[in-house]
């Protein structure tokens, strides 16, 4: 049980690995899938961290997550390309061995035909010592998990579809409920009144998100809890607040 | 200058702030935003972190960007409900006292009807001792600018504003050039070559991205440098490699 995590929570940190993210050529659109599939499995994802293709980087970050959060997933820099340094600085960061795998180096030797493994593409077979493969249905080149840490493609699609192969094998907490009440006015109108509302339920998360539209303000409010009971009745203590600061 | 610039290079953090990031509810819009703003103007992003509403992760994440670069934005948490605590985190980050501010109080008394700065709103003044406010033409109120850290709100139409009304005050270095090229190929069929041209041209930042668009596998090269003309012979050596692959 990692340091940050109490009973029935199990938590997490995600490690996004690329220039390309950072540069703004590519969009990221990993985290938002993380967070909603943990949020759905009863895992807490709280922390997120892009850094570049800098092996200190990568390790700093790694190290930082894994004592930190029952689980760790990593996305980026597992390709056949010089830049492609996650495996070996996850090696580093945890002070293993790495070198080509005999698992993975079958599995991309039945996925390429002869004589079409070049040395760019054996480079995806490199392991760090004592690593479990991650099945990669989508492009053969596998993720693999050290420890509490999940290495994964970047691709979103590839991403995806190791994010389901491990999923399985995750111990989950106590799912956190929640709850969602639109209210047609600014969150300064209310934002008394569900502070104490917070105040009255410690068990809940009570969170209030501004929104704009059509040069309009409104406002999100988001109960969450893991014990339904107590959702309900902090949803209907908000409720009745919105209604009579609308009324 | 922070430790991690060298010369003619300016870097940035950005700190997301908000649970809402984390359970997945909002999908995050700033990261994209912020990074392709920053590389515009010269200013590399060399790190992003999403952390909760929690005081302590705020502090930890902000002490940690602020020493490294030389600028550090934040979006999020700074409106009027409970869960907003990112300015008082920044306070007590920097170790300094945090009060209503009376320049911020006029801006938002000039923009509330007579009775209508309740206390929830008048929250939205705090703001740390020594802060330069940042204006929100938006909804008013202020974010502000301590020290190396610029604080921002979250909702993208006013964190957008809030960079416009900043970006004039940043220092900016060499702006980074940069080419693409693409390959109708998956990348493992260049991936040696490409590594060989970033030797041979040690000034450019070479990057590989694989993609997929219709179940096949093609790949952007990008090439990035602060230089011209080494930019055109790197991304001359790029394209002819590409031909040879696929021809």
């Amino acid at each position: 049980m990692a340091a940050d995590a109490t009973k029935d929570e199990v938590t997490a940190g995600f490690l996004v690995i690329g220039d390309e993210i950072l540069s703004g050529r590519t969009k990221d659109k990993n985290i938002g899938f993380l967070a909603d599939y943990l949020t759905a499995i009863g895992i807490d994802l709280r922390e997120v961290r892009v850094v570049p293709d800098v092996q200190e980087r990568i390790i700093e970050a790694v190290n930082a997550l894994r004592v930190r959060y029952t689980y760790v997933f990593t996305s980026g820099g597992i390709g056949p390309t010089h830049d492609d340094i996650t495996a070996d600085s996850i090696a580093a960061a945890f002070g293993v061995a790495i070198d080509i795998d005999p698992r993975a180096r079958a599995i991309l030797e039945a996925h390429y035909p002869p004589g079409q493994l070049t040395s760019a593409r054996l480079r995806m077979a490199r392991i760090p010592n004592g690593a479990d493969l991650i099945d990669n249905p989508v492009s053969k080149a596998p993720g693999f998990r050290l420890e509490n840490v999940h290495v994964m493609a970047g691709v979103p699609s590839i991403m995806q579809a190791m994010v389901d192969a491990i999923a399985p094998t995750l111990k989950t907490g106590t799912k956190m409920l929640s709850r969602a009440v639109d209210a047609d006015l600014p969150e300064s109108r209310i934002a008394e009144r569900i502070g104490e509302i917070q105040q009255d339920f410690p068990e809940t998360l009570i969170g209030s998100y501004p929104r704009t539209s059509d040069g309009r303000f409104t406002t999100q409010i988001v109960i969450r809890a893991r014990d339904e009971s107590i959702l309900d009745r902090a949803t209907k203590a908000v409720e009745d607040a919105v209604q009579s600061a609308t009324g």
